[in-house]
């Protein structure tokens, strides 16, 4: 069943980047949703070329916040997700997909053969690894604006994170070596009744001038 | 109110990259949510750096189709919104962004201006054109991550296309001269009861693989 369009325009509008998290923890029942909303995300072939790094660590959390211009929301929030991509996209990669497809959907590989050559030819041959990496981080971009939207239908509160040193990140967390870097994170939680951005107005462009048609 | 995370969670697994549309279109009341969906999108500091292009016009329809690897969304579906950024993020855009702040929010401009400085250090001189564009391009990608989650909640399908060329767009949409240039488009409607890969099982790599602890 879908939900009403009024609910979801009220959650667009009620969503705001949180400043200012409490101490409540998301419910279970809720963080699998959003759990699944980052594995579920589209993603450009479908290849996938991402971890999600949920960092509960209360030691951690504290090590990245120097690194994140200090924003409490890294320590205060219920969840901090660290979004990583692969730091190159190989044929391995590439093949590793396909050989999924192949026993998820019991499609012999040579079937997959065209479709396999079509992302080689346009993501492993076809970018170079500046070119790759951006690749990859744009699809960790459409993780995080399904998350935020799906966070909000469920009315939890969120604050994507731009302004983190992901060099640092990669050290404090560990991923050097690992094949996988960090761009971005992403807090999620519940507003704290005093943080006073909550009630402040939302500055958008009109959108008649935002969505024009032709 | 909140929707439940069954509703949620069944729309995520509901959604796949839609093949063939049929002509049925999305009602105005459910169009006019993804339109706000798109200019509520959440972007770095705000910056909204973005116009997205719902291409009505059959016949642009028709000349983008060639150079959309010939896909047939391009012209089938309900709705086609072509995601634009700024070409250049310059002095004038931050201001005109303070300028809303102030209007909207009723804050002097001097209470903005530190504000105003971190935009320009971090945005206008902090990154150069490649730099800009790429930043302003993550942007957009997180409206797209968030347009086709919001559209699932209401049962509508999408399909993101990346396999576009968005040169040939801003050629054939006039878009040159206007300081915005094409980067990806998403096809949106309802999926045909005849396009196979709507009954095809989802190929994702296991969530606990993909969505780590730490």
């Amino acid at each position: 069943m879908s939900s009403s369009t009024t609910s979801v325009s009220q959650a667009l509008h009620w969503r705001y980047a949180t400043k200012k998290f409490d101490t409540r923890k998301i419910p279970d029942a809720t963080w699998e949703v959003l759990r699944q909303s980052l594995s579920l995300t589209p993603s450009s072939y479908g290849l996938q070329p991402w971890k999600f790094v949920v960092v509960e660590n209360p030691a951690l959390r504290a090590k990245l916040k120097p690194h994140s211009w200090d924003q409490t929301q890294i320590v205060d929030a219920s969840h901090l997700v660290v979004f990583t991509h692969r730091t190159e996209i190989t044929e391995a990669d590439v093949n590793r997909f396909t050989q999924l497809i192949s026993t998820v959907r019991g499609v012999p590989a040579e079937k997959i053969e065209p479709y396999r050559q079509m992302m080689l030819g346009g993501v492993v041959k076809g970018k170079d690894a500046a070119g790759q990496k951006e690749w990859a981080a744009r699809q960790l971009y459409i993780a995080l604006g399904q998350l935020m939207a799906v966070a909000a239908v469920l009315e939890i509160d969120t604050c994507a994170l731009e302004g983190i040193d992901p060099a640092k990140y990669d050290e404090i967390l560990g991923f050097k070596g690992t094949g996988y870097q960090t761009v971005v994170a992403c807090a999620l939680g519940y507003r704290a009744t005093d943080d006073q951005y909550a009630q402040a107005q939302k500055v958008r462009f009109p959108t008649d001038q935002v969505v024009t048609k032709l």
